[in-house]
C-alpha cells in the first residue's frame, strides 16, 4: 500500500472465509474498533457474494459514520490460492466459482481506497506472530484446521509468500499419495484427512454403513446435519466413535506436522480454526505423531500449540499486512 | 567463522555421503583448485569413516603441499540431520551409527582452523543458487536424489536452516501416511518411494516375486548386485521393467514435488544427484504430476530443471558457506 495516507486511520479489513464474512475497523495499535459480519453462503456462487462483502463494509461504515476518506485503507484476507501482486483470488476449493477474481480492484474502485489481498491463514499466521501465540519466534508455522486446512509461513520474523503470493497451502500438502481426491484436483491431502469437513464425512460413512452412535440421537437422525463441531462436542463428552473419529483425524494432522517439523525445522507450530478449540484433544496425538516420526533434533526444537488470538486472527493479520 | 582470516586463502571443503568422502580445495573465486576421495564405507561404523575423513583431508594437503595454516578455514558438508550450530551430526540414515558426532570440533582441532558443518543438500542448494542453475533466482528448492534423497531451502536468495539447522529433510516428507519404513523411523517417505535405494529395491522385489527381465543378466543373476544405476542404463535402453520402476519412482518424486510447490511456491526446483542423470525420463514425469496435482497458481510459476553443477556441489556450496 502507499505510505501518504495517514498512518493513524483505521485499515477496515475483511475476512472472507468459507462459511463467514468478517469485517472490522483496527486501530493503528491493533485495537478492534467495530465489527459486522455475514454468512457467505458461497454455494450462492460468486455474485451473491461479492455482493454481500459490499454490503458488510457498508454496514460497518455507517455504523460508525464513517467514509472511505477515514480509512488507511482496506485488507481483504480470503480463502485460496490468492495472487497477492495481482490481487487475484486465483482458485478457492471452498468458494465455488471463483476464478481469478480480481477482488482487491473490485473493492479498491468501489470505495476509492488502497487495497490489498492476501491469504487468510498467511493474515493469521502474521496475526499470531505479531500479537498471539507466536510473540517472539523467528519461525513459525500456523494452520488453520477448520472446514478446511490453510497455512502461513514466517522465516525471519517475516510473512513469506513465496513467488506469487500463494505459498503456504499446507492442507494440500498430499500425505497419502493413493488417498481420497480433494477439493482442489489432488490427492490425499492433509485436508481431505483432517479437515473439519473429512471429521464430518468420516462420522456420516461409518454410520451409514451402519455402526451404531448416539451421533445419530444428537442430529435426530438426519446424518446430513452432522457437523465437525458436533463431532467435537460429543468426543469430549466421551462418545466412542466420536473419539475414534477425531483420534484418526489428529493422527494425520500430526503426520503433517510431521513434515512441516521435517522440511522448516520452526520454532513453533500454531494451531487455529474451529477444530483447535478441542485443544489437546486434538494436538495431544498429533504432538505425539510428530515425537515419534519427525528427526528428533527437529521434533525436539518445536512447540506444539493451539493459537492465542481467535476468531480475529484474520482481521488483524489482514490490517498488519496493510500497515507492512 | 572467524573474518579475521585472510579472505585470499582456499577453503577445504569435504562432502561426506554414504558413499564417498570427497575433499577439494576451492579458491576464493570458487575454483576448484585440487581434489581428493575416498569411499566412505559407512557400514564399518563411526571411528573408521573418521579415519578415513582424516586421511583424505591429509592426502589432499599434501598432494598441493599445503600446510592447514594456508588455509581459510575446513567446511564439511554432511548426509543426515546436522546441527549447525553445535557443529553435530545427530543422525544420518546413509550413515549408521552416527548419532550426535561432534564433527566440526573433532576436524577443527585436529587441524587447528576454523571449521563450519552443514547438511550436504543444504549446501549444495547454496552452490546451484550462486553458481548453478538457480543463478538469479529469489526462491529455490534443491532435491538431491541419489542413494537418499535430500533437500535444500533458499528463501529471498538466503540458504535456510531452520531453528536448529536441520530445516530441509525434503526426503523425510511423508508422502503415503501408510506407506513403507524408511530408514529415518517414519513411514512412506518421499525417499522410501523415489531415491535410488527404492529403485534397487523395487527392481529386486519385481525379480523375486517372479518377473522376467533382461535386468536378470545385466547383473548375472546376482540380485543383490541390482543398483539405481543400472536400472537407469536399462531403462535408457528401454526395458521394460526399469522403465516402469523408473516411471513409478518419477511419480512419487512428482508428489513430492507438488507438496514443495503448494508449500513453498518456488521459482525454480532443481535436482540433482546420482538420479538426476536420467535427465527428462526422471523429470517429464514428475513435472506432469505436478501440472496435474499442484495450485495452478503455483505449478504456473515454477521451472523444474537439473543441477548444474555435478558433483562438485556439496564442496562448492562448504566453501561458500565458510565464507558467508
Amino acid at each position: 500500500m502507499h505510505k501518504t495516507k495517514n498512518s493513524k486511520l483505521p485499515v477496515l479489513a475483511i475476512d472472507l472465509g468459507g462459511t463467514k464474512i468478517a469485517a472490522a475497523l483496527i486501530a493503528p495499535d491493533n485495537r478492534v474498533m467495530d465489527k459486522a459480519h455475514s454468512p457467505t453462503l458461497a454455494s450462492e456462487g460468486l455474485q451473491p457474494v461479492i455482493n454481500r462483502i459490499f454490503s458488510t463494509i457498508d454496514r460497518l461504515l455507517s455504523q460508525g459514520n464513517t467514509s472511505p476518506a477515514q480509512l488507511y485503507g482496506i485488507a481483504i484476507a480470503a480463502a485460496g490460492a490468492i495472487d497477492t501482486s495481482k490481487g487475484l483470488v486465483t482458485s478457492s476449493p471452498n468458494l465455488p466459482g471463483w476464478f481469478d477474481v480480481p477482488l482487491r480492484d473490485m473493492v479498491g474502485k468501489r470505495y476509492g481506497v488502497n487495497t490489498c489481498l492476501l491469504n487468510d491463514a498467511s493474515a493469521a499466521a502474521l496475526a499470531e506472530h505479531r500479537l498471539g501465540a507466536g510473540r517472539g519466534t523467528s519461525n513459525l508455522i500456523y494452520l488453520t484446521v477448520s472446514t478446511g486446512i490453510g497455512g502461513g509461513i514466517i522465516i525471519d520474523g517475516e510473512l513469506y509468500s513465496g513467488t506469487s503470493g500463494c505459498a503456504g497451502e499446507l492442507g494440500h500438502m498430499t500425505i497419502d499419495a493413493n488417498g481420497p481426491e480433494c477439493g482442489c484436483g489432488n490427492r490425499g491431502c492433509l485436508e481431505v484427512l483432517a479437515s473439519g469437513k473429512a471429521v464430518a464425512s468420516d462420522a456420516k460413512r461409518r454410520i451409514k454403513e451402519g455402526e451404531k452412535s448416539q451421533i445419530t440421537d444428537i442430529v435426530s437422525g438426519d446424518l446430513e446435519a452432522i457437523t465437525a463441531e458436533k463431532i467435537a462436542l460429543a468426543a469430549q463428552d466421551g462418545n466412542r466413535l466420536a473419539l475414534e473419529i477425531i483420534s484418526r483425524a489428529a493422527g494425520y494432522l500430526g503426520v503433517g506436522m510431521v513434515n512441516l517439523v521435517n522440511i522448516f525445522n520452526p520454532e513453533m507450530i500454531i494451531v487455529g480454526g474451529g477444530l483447535s478449540k478441542m485443544g489437546e484433544l486434538l494436538l495431544a496425538p498429533a504432538r505425539e505423531v510428530v515425537r515419534e516420526r519427525a528427526f528428533p533434533l527437529c521434533a525436539g526444537a518445536v512447540r506444539i500449540v493451539t493459537a492465542g488470538l481467535g476468531d480475529d486472527a484474520g482481521v488483524l493479520g489482514a490490517a498488519l499486512y496493510a500497515r507492512l
